[in-house]
């Protein structure tokens, strides 16, 4: 029995009476002999609540106020939440970011943390920044963390677009970093990050399950929810771990760029500047021998500001046709058993062109192949998928 | 132009938009060349569901947690009002409790100021603590204090009861410590009393007039709202200055009490050991000429805890019948003229008489005389008082 930090969301402590429900989760532990520390998000709906005053307040607004009032949405749930433990009985203090003294880059409303100590003042950690705060949490305190969320795991795929998705009994960070990467929302990817740097056990599970101690053994012997953790302390490896898939992405084409040496940075620079981020770049050459086609990715919200700058660039650049288009979703097979085995990607195309899904765009790392495809095909993809790597009967 | 204390009440600020023509009122004084302070409540409605939250959490709750809950509320306002300011071109910045450093008495809940300086830890100063906290900072600044709240002045009467109510200039502290303890709800009686201790000058005013500079000077040469201040600095005194109702009280009747010494010690000891304060107070020898009736008032609040207190002592003090009644009203008449005007009282006791209401106790001070009456004569009572004293023409 040692240490471990639980962070409880925003829908886990929606009201008073989830409030409780989430300390029973909390006497359960320290029951069982435990040094529990507790990190919660603000009440559902209470954040979003306080940006949108600060935005009707001013549309630039300074940042140190903007922390010290969403701030004070983690403040109301940790003291309910202290308040319900003592009537159970459990000794339990509050604490707020300026008490606990987290260290951080210094960046408002964005900071990243740089360390745990007894000196310096907090500042949030951006939207959703408490899975972060707790891994860091647990870092500085060695102990393992506990996300609970509203739902009871990690899955081979969104359990909400294929119904035979199956919940992981673990997982590894960088399996799971990539997942998150690429649009799994279970855990924030800095969260998975900062737990994979300091090697901090992390197990998702879901504080709507019973509370009770003896609802936590299963009869096949699992535990509950997905450990996340070192790839040495999964015993039973597979190939493919899961199914991601994301709509956040927009493809722009570049048609008839005159294909000479430097063209590719004279488009790529003028972005990276412009701090739009480009994900799967694909270049091939046009039919006339004498000029490339450019196609790539960026985020969504960016597509705006990437137009402005490649127009602005046409002079200089020199292209046929500027085209853009946001029907494009990204699918990708995630799997640390890719590394040792040969034929992941080729069966991924494989499958995907015998439903007749055109291909636009490929990436790939070490342990994940992505592709661009029509968005109107990503749940017979994703399925399609799920079925080809035999995810049905991972568990 | 020195140093302002500005403080605004909860449905002052009960939205962004209110918070912004608060800020339009902040921005009038800075120009005008203040050095301002502001000092702001939750907005309307969150401090009371923050309470119930705490009360859903545990009956009985931890106070410094029940502290961090609630002052979230008033941190929240804060920065807003910082973030409008910043918008409108003003410097400011939010400064929460625990930053500014006010010494109290480390009651949580109900904490009484000690004095403001750079050490210790704040606690929240009760419900509605934010007037207090306003003087006493003002105290400490040796500032002027200005209370916006949702009515114009001080009044000298309730002007929802009298349309003729007339708002009063200027009004000492003593009156308007009595006013507040009596009823008049336009000022806490803490903030008034610390503000004759300090001597802080205290303007009551409404922070729904327009904020602009012109329509601060009325063509009838007065200021807005009501001075509260030192009583040699109000050139016109009046005899009268306002008349004050609270139903908040209730009376019990002791009858055919043993009149012997120590009765009434018997009596209101008890009472006082078990916290109940007793207000006013009549014994009168009954006609059997050997027993006594008592009749007195206590918060209405107080009176189950009184009559269990009293059905306790019958053995001890053997009284014939124990009776009670909500439907009592207090109405009291208030100046500081009292002192050297005789009559004051008559007038009072005649004026009620030609009403056909009866008085069922008496209680007097130096500035104040009170009288019990039957709570359905209230409104007429008053109505009669404020056109017998000329309190129509007061201003």
């Amino acid at each position: 029995m040692g240490r471990l930090v639980m962070k409880f969301g925003g829908t886990s402590v929606a009201d008073v009476e989830r409030i409780r429900n989430v300390a029973r989760h909390v006497e359960r532990e320290v029951r069982a002999g435990h040094e529990v520390a507790v990190v919660v998000s603000a009440m559902a709906g209470t954040t979003d609540r306080l940006v949108s005053w600060c935005r009707e307040a001013a549309s630039v607004h300074d940042a140190r106020e903007y922390d010290a009032i969403v701030a004070s949405g983690e403040q109301v749930t940790a003291g309910l939440l202290s308040i319900v433990l003592q009537d159970m009985g459990i000794p339990a203090t509050s604490w707020q970011g300026w008490q606990v003294t987290v260290k951080t880059d210094g960046v408002h409303g964005a900071a990243r943390i740089v360390s745990i100590d007894a000196t310096d003042l907090l500042t949030t950690l951006g939207r959703g920044g408490s899975d972060t705060s707790a891994v860091a949490l647990a870092a500085a305190l060695e102990a393992r963390c506990d996300i609970y969320t509203d739902v009871d795991g990690v899955y081979t795929t969104d359990p909400r677009l294929v119904s035979k998705a199956r919940k992981l009994d673990r997982v590894s960070y960088e399996e799971m970093l990539e997942m998150a990467s690429l649009g799994a929302k279970v855990l924030q990817t800095r969260s998975v990050e900062l737990a994979m740097v300091y090697k901090v056990p992390l197990q998702v599970r879901s504080s709507f399950e019973p509370p009770d101690a003896a609802s936590q053994n299963r009869p096949d012997g699992s535990g509950p929810g997905t450990l996340v953790c070192d790839e040495d302390s999964i015993v039973e490896q597979h190939v493919v771990s899961g199914i991601a898939y994301t709509k956040d992405e927009a493809k722009v084409s570049i048609r008839k760029v005159k294909d000479k040496p430097g063209v590719s940075a004279s488009i790529f620079g003028p972005l990276a500047e412009a701090d739009i981020s480009v994900d799967m770049i694909v270049q091939n050459v046009s039919s006339d021998g004498e000029t490339a086609n450019i196609t790539f990715t960026v985020a969504r919200k960016d597509m705006r500001k990437a137009l402005e700058v490649l127009q602005g660039l046409n002079d200089k650049v020199g292209y046929h046709e500027l085209t853009h288009s946001f029907d494009v979703a990204k699918v990708s097979v995630v799997g640390i058993g890719m590394r040792s085995h040969a034929g992941v990607a080729s069966k991924m195309f494989k499958t995907l062109a015998e439903k007749g899904i055109n291909i636009q765009a490929i990436t790939t790392s070490e342990i994940k192949i992505s592709v661009l495809i029509d968005e109107a095909y990503t749940e017979l993809a994703v399925r399609s998928l799920h079925t080809a790597y035999g995810l049905e009967g991972v568990n």
